[in-house]
């Protein structure tokens, strides 16, 4: 049974393939709006656990809405949703049974509710699958500590796909390096560099 | 890491329990009150998946006062939940790291909130997971149909180790078959025979 899943090279989306491997023909898919190569960075991850790996772009227009939201709303939550829930509808749209993503029981943003997850499945005759919806905090950090090698670092050091570096990129582009600084907090990015030796 | 799955011998704790395989020393556990030897069904369905089993007592005024919630209610789903975190709380004494169960995105009862699960979590000092809570009915019955030869029938008929079995029990010997009918509306169950072949 083949599977997308939206995959960033952190610790959250590779956890999540790991758990979905014994079940699925997982590959690892990085959506993006062409903007940066960071694309590059989850290619290099999904190498190194040995999954299979594609590029799926998106519409840059969701891109361009989404960063003119996070700047009028001064946060990011509400463009990385949108992003988030765009993502998913294109990916489902690919040849696969179901897709799924790494989002964990605690996470604020992204979040996909019941009812989107229902109407996503209706609409794209696919099952959307978040293997980490029932994983806390502490329960994922014992098994990334387990399973993987990763880096950890503040979100601008640490080489990462998810759509932050991007929406940043367009965000640096359009309003300059201080709009970013006032819409993204500080916060640690992870990195997996491959698994446990 | 020894993680305790609290087990019935039905298709979404066996699934769950595969999900967990790969990560923790599982154990499936079958909670039950003492009334009934419901639980013999759990630890054959348990042998046949290669999974070790135990048994673990709960307080049996948990279930006479869940009964009698149930008969003034009409319906079984506060009774249910009542037992459910009790279990939760009393096979999360034991010497464990995590305690888990088969909680599926659809279900409705027994359902686990996000704060009883870190309070849960906070207080035991143990990880709580419910590796089904981001798969719908949809991938629940792919994979089940892909991993697991199983049974299904009407309640009364299919042989499990879930509350329900005791509930009926204790429900009937308080106050008669009528009360029981009453209390619980026909649905489908499911026992676990063994793995696919």
């Amino acid at each position: 049974m083949d599977l997308a899943l939206l995959y960033s090279g952190g610790k959250d989306s590779s956890l999540a393939a790991l758990l979905l491997d014994r079940f699925y023909d997982v590959e690892l898919v990085t959506a993006h709006f062409g903007v940066t190569d960071d694309w590059e960075h989850a290619r290099r991850a999904a190498e190194s656990l040995g999954f299979p790996f594609d590029t799926h772009e998106l519409d840059r227009s969701v891109a361009e809405e989404a960063v003119e939201t996070m700047r009028t709303d001064g946060y990011p939550r509400n463009g990385i949703q949108r992003v988030h829930e765009h993502a998913l509808e294109s990916v489902a749209e690919r040849d696969v049974v179901a897709v799924a993503d790494g989002s964990r029981r605690d996470d604020r943003v992204p979040s996909v509710s019941r009812a989107f997850a229902q109407s996503l499945e209706d609409r794209h005759d696919v099952d959307y699958l978040s293997p980490l919806a029932g994983f806390g905090r502490s329960a994922v950090d014992s098994l990334v500590a387990a399973e993987l090698e990763v880096e950890v670092g503040p979100s601008e050091e640490i080489p990462k796909a998810d759509y932050e570096g991007e929406l940043r990129a367009l965000l640096t582009d359009r309003h300059g390096e201080g709009t970013v600084a006032e819409v993204f907090p500080d916060h640690e990015q992870t990195y997996v560099r491959g698994p446990v030796e």
